[in-house]
């Protein structure tokens, strides 16, 4: 078998997805950058919005690389990257792009990673929040779909 | 004097821009994708329009912020940048991210550039016809309020 | 609203600054590096006294593009960054140019942050004495036309 | 003999430079980016005055980094670096940070090269008139100090 097929995220689907971590950036009152990449870890939507960091920028933008790339959250190393752990150092990785800090959440539909938001600005435990809410809004439009 | 005031593109100024250059990138059926940086050359809205080039993400990034670093459109260094020219192998600069190939064009109101668009994907001219019709669609914006 | 208007730091702010950042520094007998940036983390003035470290002019940069992007000083950021921080190995973000040490300080105006100064060479706690030197210098420019 | 001697372009003598330039570039009209470097390609003094290009900034440093290490103005190379050149692609050497655009001169005394100044945002012709008066400047304070 040479070809095969997988599901891939549209920009509609990355900007539902940004459209709802915006909302929550406002509902917390804190303005962030908004990352969203696909399953190959390449950017589809970003915004920043007014008042977010100008150095929290690429740092939404290597989360939401991470967390697709490694199917996972960005919060999940903790001591497996601490001095001691088997992941030691992993940052430094993938030219120092894979981020271990929260706020990068993978996309995902019946367990097959479909791209990564990630958020940057806030606490690290605020940019996964916003970056929740956006992972929940289009993952909801994959079983409303799914249902139809 | 140790401050003065200078006037700053909004993500919704930005996103304007976005729309109507991602309209007219349907027209013509080139999907591409479309950045938008601020003055300061960082960006502020991104989006990837379905089929467009995934080699061409950093080349609309990088076109932006040509395009508002050096505050011209990126399609009038021709022979400047030739063999020969006085410019010749500028596009090595900033740690290669000077492009010097069209579809990066300024935002500007009143003579000051506010920020600029890069587009990438279909042939430069095409790129370049897509990034205009972005500034314009913003800069419409500044003389209607203007004439308030 | 697709415009707003914003402070922006001007060479002869960031030469106030320097100056009286390059005064303390002479006083402690500590030459230093001193780099100040705009609120786009963009160098505007840079100095290497006599006897400054070598090592520390990109150290000195590095802080003021922190300080200024993150809008905080360089030594706020202690066991947030260590092994069990949420922000650990935030270093290595913005290409390794995000800086922990202390040294970098934002230049704020009511509240809202127009840059900052960087300073290396000596102890941390040095530099950041002279750093803060330095934005205190330029702060009372700022408060002294608001007086008019 | 394990040691030699090697004079040294101060702090002072790099702000004399820069003054001279920033000058001329007043007189012209044109704001630049103005970076001084030692005979070590390491940064001495820079400024951005208002209204210089931020794309300048590190093509102004790169002028200078490369006139104080290959010891020649950057307008030299011409030919020797255009297809056929024997220098072809040089400006990809040092991390891409090889300026083959004028605008960066050597600082010289008695034949030898104490550093250099780079300057941009102008033409490079513009760029190199502006670095040159700043060369001026500087050594005429060395031969002064010569007589005496």
């Amino acid at each position: 078998m040479s070809i095969k097929t997988q599901p891939v995220l549209t920009l509609e689907g990355a900007r539902t997805a940004l459209a709802a971590a915006e909302a929550r950036a406002k509902e917390i009152n804190v303005p962030m950058n908004i990352a969203i990449v696909d399953n190959a870890c390449h950017l589809i939507a970003f915004a920043r919005m007014e008042g977010a960091k100008v150095t929290s920028i690429s740092i939404a933008i290597d989360k939401a690389f991470t967390a697709a790339g490694h199917r996972a959250p960005t919060s999940i190393y903790k001591e497996n990257v601490w001095p001691g752990g088997p992941a030691f150092s992993i940052w430094n990785s993938n030219g120092g792009r894979f981020t271990t800090i929260a706020g990068g959440v993978p996309i995902v539909k019946d367990g097959v990673v479909l791209g990564a938001i990630g958020c940057s600005t806030g606490l690290p435990s605020q940019d996964e929040d916003v970056a929740t809410r956006g992972v929940e809004a289009v993952q909801k439009t994959f079983s409303t779909k799914a249902k139809l």
